[in-house]
């Protein structure tokens, strides 16, 4: 760590201030001139034809400004991947889930829209609904799409290398089981909104806060049929994005078209129960896991199948279900391996990316499943895992050159500071009824986003001012993860000053070169080395400004602590703002640099191709969980959780234990009690008294454990480590519930009602 | 112009649109959250001593949030140039003017703001003031600053080269005359003001309208003594500037210092009324000339003697000395010159930069006194000039290199355009009491700017979205003058495409790279050439990818309208879009360009020395008016005005017409209708009423010429056209009224009613 001297401290977050003190502006803060409110009519069926809108009263209604059907849209299909286009920014012909757009308004006062939503009449003609993706897969299952779907599967991923069959013959023991997780939402505090307004222009600006805005742009000018150029995004703070705000929802197009005919701003807002209803959620997966392995451990053949609840529309399904598949090839060295996922439509809301995007839910079934395997060959889980995971400078059987990996320093560390070897050992009754355990689960990630679109780049702009401000023009967008800190810290060590001197420009698509966004925990990897290439091409005409001041050569010249000195009589020395005055006032120029970073492999990797080659660098991490269960009640308390991470190199350790904190309560929640219920098809929990998210006073012990591997791709060996906190917990949470009570639970949420009915079913099996 | 297919072209303004349709926001269409009104009490008299300031009604007053004086201030003394420092935010003990600023509010209302500003109660003791420039230059005269001032004089300029003495000699005749300009004001339709907000981070933004963001950043950071990194400038869209919103003025630190105080933002705006009588004017001068001439017209030696009414506080005055003499020494070859400036304080409201800084008070007596030099000799005025005047490949005795000139076409073409010869020598009597006259005026000015700060530099940046949207990151301000257009048709032709491609970026000192401003016909040539050079980089990046589309080597290959194709083979063709596009898609990288503009001698030149170097490249004009004066009531009637002007290159003649239009109009106003006027130091003309400007309405018949030179040094050969063209118009207007009357006009303005006093006295005179 000494060798640096902003990148790897625990800075505070540049943003603290402003967030602490109230001042940072949410979107729903802002209130733009003759801004109008919009609300949008949703439908109370699963599945209805829709015979007819009557929109004559809402029209009448005083400070109404506009309503608006599907006539007033260009009925364009809408879907992240633009071949499984199906979603309508309000529907025609067909609602499909409850909650479906029908109709939306815009009013001088959010009341009047309430009013004028309240007044619209809707003749339906109720359809069947299904809601059971294995009855839907059915080829004669009713049909979720009435018009042109011929089946309920909406796509279909198939990765094999090797041949499973043969590795399940070749096996001394063969293991089937089938998981299933639950829907879970990714409740953030600000729930999802905007503010469109086309100007006289022909311009649309669309403020919201935006995991992806270049890529939002294009989506909502897709939608619109407008020009991309037409469009701008302005990213406004993010109250929580987690994958919520990486695809366009279709309160964007329609504040837009609403906008359009008013001429005015429009913004659209959840409230918190529309956004319980119609928010996106995490894909519930169906996941059977067969492993053949030898008697001695040694996994010859693992297959996977799939089947995606994908709800009502196509969105981030196929992207999941394929990344998901990425992540089961990683972890083992294993030599067949299969994995088959389709992706069934339901009368339900839809899904879309959520943090681990598709990694947790497999990684839950592969995960529990080795527990059981190892449990089965009597071995430590610990051991059976450090047997068959890759490691670096292995290529795995799909063709994924392993440069770099903290795998099994992770599982070392983890083992070590939870006291694995003890507590495993120990005796487990620990109260009446009360029974602890202690569970292991592994991951790997990506730590580096993806060159799934045959894209792994950006550009970064850099200038600095008279007196030295520098200031940083960067896609990286901040979705609360911190990435404006992290960006400031990358450039303010490579030119040698301190943070405060850094200002980071990063929220719009007028201004930020182009980029994918902030995902797949690739902003760190892709921004930061943009931003570290541009910093280091500023630093080459700093340097020259320093050697013609102290009228040496440049290579006798270093930077640090914003005072530039002579390498070999450290007391020549000069602040940096001096170096930058002397820059413009006497050699008389400005200073400025310009970066890029780019992966060259990524135009070379086509999509659903080459499978091992979609990843520039994985992160690996190994999570163990002590509960404690209690057997008359089925409470299920967790002890304590020790986290291993590999980080390549912490940027910010401060920061990434909030991260690894926070992906770890959510992989809680996750794992013991989020779910979002539907009474056929209708959500029954839409608030926080019914759905159960952790909050801050539920966080149990922690330790988090950083491995760092230096990577070699990464800026100053750093990787991305926003997403995967929370894939391993929920099976690292079975099995310790499995080591405390012998109970292998295979279905998400593991709460406590169903550890209760669990229980009491063994304890009637037993009588 | 063939060569070109968007550079030189009448495009409309980019932001013409924005502007018709109201949507356009200025500064006082901006209301932030929470925004308070902030007023500011004056001084009722020219000059007096504060004895006491009773705040405590005001502060009493409901939706009063903060009331201050000075004591709230850090009683920094300020002034454009740090050593001529004399005025504070706030007077602390002396008011040296009337609207000098005493005390401050800030409220929840304007209305409260006023009643607040009315309830304070200033105790003064009035001292004797001085108002004539004249006067006040004696030792013995009454002080303007009391404190530490020892004369009233506050500052000289003094040029020579050559022997004037000698010169005088040597020459048949010597004329000596003394010439009067007035003080006249910039008449912005959006008055001075701004909005000021001190976040909790310490950090200073001003929403204002401004020439010069980086300037006025430093100047607010000086005056508050914080550091420059704290102060945003953010760069409303502006009602008009002409020089008025180059130098800080003081409702800005004012204004800061209430909302550091309240917290809250606080808009401090100009009424017309406090506009009048604050806003800073063009310094009035008297203008003694001396010019020795020999029998057959060759000028050998030409003094001036300056005395600038500087009125109570320092501003840009030294500054438009010093350039007023710069332009003394360049349009004639003459051997011997010399130039003596003085600034003298008077009781009055003071002056900063106006359009023509200077030169237009000088041209007048020096192109006025040479009429009369060609009348005595019986030469036109025309050869006259002819004779003398510096050409191309010239050296001043200054040591100017006069890389390239229009000036003698300029002559010629006005002339053959105006008629000249024959309206010379025509009849002038065209009716009862009505004779009219033809006179004419030339001119040099800057086209480019100039190294006084040893600086004439920027960087621009360039990025392209992948759709083929360009981005241009430039800090040329956009005052009205048209710069965004001229930046993004600079860019658009490097590049091949589009101006409706092209969106510029250039209002935000947190994003736009350093630079000097708006002022002194520099944007063009500084900024227009960076952006330039950005497209250059930006274009070999560009060129590379359809090389790599077509398969071919980049020299194959050419962009124009929006297409690249191969230069052979024109067939061959892509849209810019689709290469965008491919860049992104394909071979994995997105698009952009750096580029900067570097004037290594600006760096070599020392403020006040070595005049010559001072400007990159000159511009040069002739006008040519044609009058019509009535004898009976002095009424005087503008029948033609030729204007031709040298552009280098004329980047987008609609646009330059409008400059030459508006120049020749604000021109006309000063030769014949405006002034401040002042009685004891109280205005009493502060009203459009009173005061006369010249409007759309008023425009006389105009023919602009431009005479296309092909500048070495200026992007694509422009030259920057913004300030000069009202600089010779006074002094023709003078010419050609003695050339319908036989009466010398040498005092600005030249109204009706100074007419009538003078045919009156001739009159009065030939009884």
């Amino acid at each position: 760590m000494s060798e640096f001297t902003v990148f790897g401290k625990s800075v505070p977050r540049v943003d603290a201030r402003a967030k602490v003190s109230g001042e940072t502006k949410y979107l729903d803060d802002i209130k733009l001139d003759g801004m109008l409110y919009g609300k949008i009519l949703r439908s109370p069926h699963p599945h209805a034809r829709i015979l007819g809108i009557d929109i004559s009263k809402a029209k009448k209604l005083t400070g109404v400004r506009a309503v608006i059907t599907a006539e007033d849209t260009p009925k364009i299909k809408f879907s992240f991947v633009q071949d499984l286009a199906d979603k309508l920014p309000l529907c025609d012909k067909e609602v499909c889930y409850v909650g479906d757009e029908v109709a939306a308004v815009a009013a001088d006062s959010l009341e009047i829209a309430e009013e004028a939503i309240d007044s619209i009449e809707v003749k339906y003609e109720v359809l069947p609904a299904i809601f059971d993706p294995k009855e839907a897969i059915k080829p004669s299952s009713v049909l979720v799409h009435e018009d042109n779907k011929k089946s309920n599967i909406a796509f279909e991923i198939h990765k094999k290398f090797g041949d499973v069959e043969k590795g399940f013959k070749k096996s001394d023991h063969v293991f089937e089981d089938e998981f299933v997780t639950s829907k879970v939402t990714h409740c953030c505090m600000e729930t999802h909104g905007c503010i469109a307004y086309f100007n006289y222009e022909g311009r649309l600006t669309i403020y919201c806060p935006s995991q992806a805005p270049h890529t939002i742009r294009q989506e909502i000018a897709r939608i619109l049929n407008i020009p991309r150029s037409k469009v701008r995004i302005v990213s406004t703070p993010a109250g929580g994005a987690f994958g919520e705000r990486l695809v366009t929802d279709m309160k964007q197009p329609v504040a837009a078209i609403l906008s359009r005919l008013t001429r005015r701003p429009v913004k659209i807002v959840n409230t918190r129960e529309e956004e319980f209803m119609t928010a996106r959620t995490r894909y519930p997966y169906i996941v059977s896991v067969k492993t053949g392995v030898t008697k001695k451990g040694k996994i010859l053949a693992r297959q996977a199948k799939v089947v995606v609840d994908n709800g009502a529309y196509n969105d981030k399904g196929i992207s999941t279900l394929n990344y998901a598949g990425e992540c089961f090839l990683m972890s083992y060295n294993i030599p067949n391996l299969q994995y088959d996922g389709f992706g069934v439509y339901t009368n339900k809301q839809f899904g879309t990316a959520f943090r681990g995007f598709g990694n947790p839910q497999v990684t839950f079934a592969t995960e529990t499943q080795l527990d059981d395997i190892a449990s089965k060959l009597n071995m430590d889980p610990a051991e059976l895992r450090l047997k068959n995971v890759n490691r670096a400078g292995d290529v795995t059987v799909s063709g994924t050159e392993i440069t770099n990996s903290g795998l099994v320093d992770c599982i070392d560390r983890a083992v070590e500071k939870s006291g694995w070897q003890e507590k495993r050992s120990g005796p487990r009754k620990v109260g009446e009824n009360k029974y602890r355990g202690i569970g292991m689960a592994i991951m790997s990630h990506t730590g580096s986003g993806g060159r799934f679109y045959g894209y792994a780049a950006t550009d970064t702009f850099l200038k600095v001012s008279e007196e030295g401000q520098v200031t940083v023009i960067t896609p990286a967008p901040d979705i609360g993860q911190g990435t404006t800190t992290v960006v400031a810290q990358i450039v303010a060590e490579v030119i040698g000053v301190d943070l405060s001197n850094i200002i980071v420009i990063n929220s719009d698509t007028d201004i930020i070169p182009y980029d994918l966004g902030a995902w797949g925990s690739r902003s760190v990897f892709v921004c930061g080395n943009a931003a570290k290439a541009a910093a280091e091409n500023l630093k080459k005409e700093i340097i020259e400004v320093v050697s013609k001041m102290f009228e040496v050569s440049p290579e006798e010249v270093e930077i640090k602590n914003g005072e530039a000195f002579l390498k070999e009589n450290h007391g020549r020395r000069i602040s940096f703002g001096k170096v930058a005055e002397f820059s413009v006032n006497r050699l008389g120029h400005p200073l400025s640099g310009r970066g890029r970073y780019f992966d060259p492999l990524a135009s070379e990797v086509t999509y659903y191709k080459r499978a091992g080659k979609h990843i520039p660098t994985f992160t690996y991490g190994c999570q163990i969980v002590e509960v404690e269960v209690d057997t008359l009640t089925g409470e299920i308390k967790v002890i304590k959780i020790t986290a291993a991470q590999d980080t390549g190199k912490t940027v910010n350790p401060y920061m990434a234990e909030g991260q690894m904190e926070g992906a770890i309560l959510q992989g809680l929640g996750y794992a013991l009690s989020e779910e979002c219920l539907l009474d056929k098809g209708r959500p029954i929990n839409p608030n926080f008294t019914d759905y159960k998210v952790w909050t801050a006073l539920d966080i149990p012990k922690e330790e988090i454990i950083f491995v760092e591997t230096d990577d070699p791709l990464g800026p100053f060996g750093a990787k991305g480590i926003g997403e995967p906190g929370l894939v391993p917990t929920p099976a690292a949470i079975s099995n310790a519930i499995y080591h405390a009570t012998g109970i292998r639970l295979k279905r998400l949420p593991m709460n406590s009602e169903r550890m209760f009915y669990t229980l009491k079913k063994r304890d009637n099996n037993k009588k």
